[in-house]
């Protein structure tokens, strides 16, 4: 008997019934989705472009009506922190942003049949590698009803098909915003199973989207811990985990401190509850005191917590814990710890980081290489803020996340990382020897 | 509660002591290998290729405890087909081939540290995209003894420590391998940490080395389709799969038919128990008489399972099943099937294909063309022989595995395919607006 059959058989033991529809549902969803692919792994950029333009007029066009449906979800969402709440809500200006940022996509470049690399066989071989769609691309998120239009493009101009599965809070939203995506995909003459969003919003309807294995080629999961650890245990489908952000800064000895002021308020302040935020500040100790005057001064709002040394110069600094530090606050709040030497930074570092983004300011050249080789984390920063870990930002186009893990993407996934790539081989009749 | 705690439980009911000591005991070489690798990752490129001269040494220094071993095993191994136990056989010509495998995969370039892309952004700040080692590489293999070895050398050449689980009837050539190379770590100061042997070779100790979570960088399981279902519902780790290779021919209409019966002979006849030959061939009905003619002449040896038309040509042909097409022979056994357009010979293989190797012979630019882009795998060859998808033949150096699967490596997987990335980001004080 394998495990899969004990997990299922635990799953229908809880809620026979549920899962199995779910997942049967799901399979269901997913073959339609893998056959519509197919014509539009195929079709050109032009296509794709045009279907992209045709979402953005079908949403601005349906506003009204998906409007309405977020304020069905907003009613029936009692036991939400203003945080998810403020998440969950569209206006007029958010549904904006959302067209906006399909119309954005639609201007990147084509990825699909790019030649990543070629070359000739000693034989005459022509050998190419050439990027194609991934296939079946499937998201689970949380509130943020953008996710399923910006998701959605992403998928479908890298020539895609999508599976979304959003929050229960945000059901009505989502299933307004995908009939709009399906109307735009009736208008350019695709067939509307390329988006398919998942209705049963359980958690065993989420580890039914997990399980669906080679139905999905790839799934990516938006959310906090608890759905990333159900994903690592559960799922059966290739993932790529848009992990925490764990970032810390590290100011060394010798560095510029009024660089260093700007990067850290930058970093902290400008946007706190975002991944690419810091977390903790690590400060050489030859430079702690003057540095943390300073930072009492620039950061009025921003709660301290800090280590002993820091707290005999920043009186304003409550004490620091061992789980501070292991915390992404996502709020106003800065961990800060004095540290002899580089190496101590890089060790604290090693031990706390999620592999989002990890900055040095530092103007030792020897340090910032040291830095770069020895942090392990998709991002690496020197005299620089943390802030600029995004992949519009970087030059990199819109993202569908930021991924923290090693395989296939790391760091900013935008179109190209929806994509795997095809080795085209062509000869006149070669055979091997 | 999760899943993962179902599913440790249903293990540990059934056989709580194995269970439980294998993950103590893998996650302790886990973790080890994980710190000795940090060691390894920024280690230059001239100390990994005199490690690999090292191992090459010390495994031709140890070949008489290795064959020595190796016949332990051998004496042990009752109920082997022969062609388990020759795959399992050790003699002298094979550990020649071993050390010079190694040797080979020590004159490659180094990956480690290559810039994949770079760009300058408008604000000044430089960012670079560098290869840097996966980390911790875990392989789950069967017999052969080289990979042990092979995978070995390819994943220290890289950067990365590596965790091996090979089969029970293997455990004492693998254990004199693995002793071999520690000695040659130990030759050139590195820990020994760095290759790992898991000796528990029970089911549920592969089970619990399939979900070392984030203990293990990559899992890349080489082994039949039950290890492959194993893997898919039970790993924690990310993996890539070394898939099977069900792969196909396809005549067009109008292709030369020298040609045509040269590749076949060559991809089902050369070396028919490996991935990329051929199991199936397609044949456009205009010149399905005239090629099958030409068959039969050209291989005596190869047993002909064909459909209704092929068995009107060929009369040594026997009935072909729905099961055929769907299986990797890997023997002298060919099904054939006669088809009207190249639309059909798409159809069928899009329907059996495992996604390795895809072949069309054809004198048509459009046909080509089409073929190409429909067809999805890994690799897709016009008018050259199935047998050229391999690491060394297409220039891609030895492979440690070729990957049927899409997400981070898809064909042969070298040393670039056991790293991921880190973007590198540099400025003077940049903050974002």
């Amino acid at each position: 008997m394998t495990q899969d059959a004990t997990v299922q058989e635990k799953i229908t033991e809880e809620s026979r019934s549920v899962y199995a529809h779910a997942r049967d549902g799901l399979m269901s969803m997913a073959e339609e989705a893998k056959v519509a692919q197919r014509l539009l792994a195929t079709s050109s950029g032009a296509l794709r472009a045009q279907l992209l333009e045709s979402i953005a007029i079908a949403i601005e066009a349906d506003r009204r009506a998906i409007l309405a449906a977020n304020q069905i979800d907003l009613d029936g969402a009692s036991d939400l922190t203003a945080a998810q709440r403020d998440r969950l809500t569209l206006d007029e200006a958010r549904i904006g942003s959302m067209v906006a940022s399909v119309r954005e996509i639609s201007r990147q470049r084509d990825v699909v049949g790019e030649v990543v690399e070629g070359w000739v066989l000693a034989n005459g071989l022509r050998v190419r590698r050439v990027r194609v769609p991934l296939g079946v691309v499937g998201v689970i998120y949380e509130n943020r009803p953008n996710v399923t239009s910006d998701a959605s493009a992403l998928a479908l101009y890298s020539g895609n098909a999508i599976l979304l599965r959003g929050s229960s809070q945000a059901l009505h939203s989502n299933q307004a915003i995908v009939a709009s995506l399906k109307r735009a995909l009736v208008k350019v003459g695709l067939p509307t199973s390329l988006v398919g969003l998942a209705t049963e919003t359980s958690r065993d309807g989420a580890i039914a989207f997990m399980r669906l294995g080679e139905a999905m080629d790839v799934l990516i999961p938006r959310g906090g811990p608890e759905l990333i650890a159900t994903v690592r245990s559960q799922a059966t489908v290739p993932t790529i985990i848009d992990g925490d952000g764990n970032c810390h800064v590290y100011v060394d000895e010798g560095a510029d401190l009024s660089m260093a002021v700007a990067i850290i308020e930058n970093a902290k302040v400008q946007r706190p509850g975002v991944c690419n935020a810091i977390e903790t500040l690590l400060i050489h100790a030859s430079i702690a005191e003057p540095l943390l005057r300073l930072l009492e001064k620039a950061l009025p709002a921003v709660e301290f917590r800090g280590d002993e040394r820091t707290r005999q110069t920043c009186q304003r600094a409550v004490a620091v814990t061992e789980d501070d530090y292991a915390r992404e606050f996502l709020d106003l709040i800065l961990a800060v710890r004095v540290v002899d030497s580089l190496d101590e930074a890089i060790d604290h570092i090693r031990q706390y980081s999620s592999g989002h983004s990890e900055a040095i300011i530092t103007e030792s050249f020897g340090h910032a290489q040291r830095f770069e080789r020895e942090v392990d984390a998709a991002s690496v920063l020197v005299n620089a803020s943390t802030r600029f870990v995004d992949g519009g930002q970087l030059g990199m186009g819109a993202e569908i996340g930021i991924s923290t893990q090693k395989l296939h993407a790391r760091g900013p996934m935008g179109i190209a990382q929806l994509t795997t790539t095809k080795i085209l081989i062509e000869g006149e009749g070669q055979i091997r020897c």
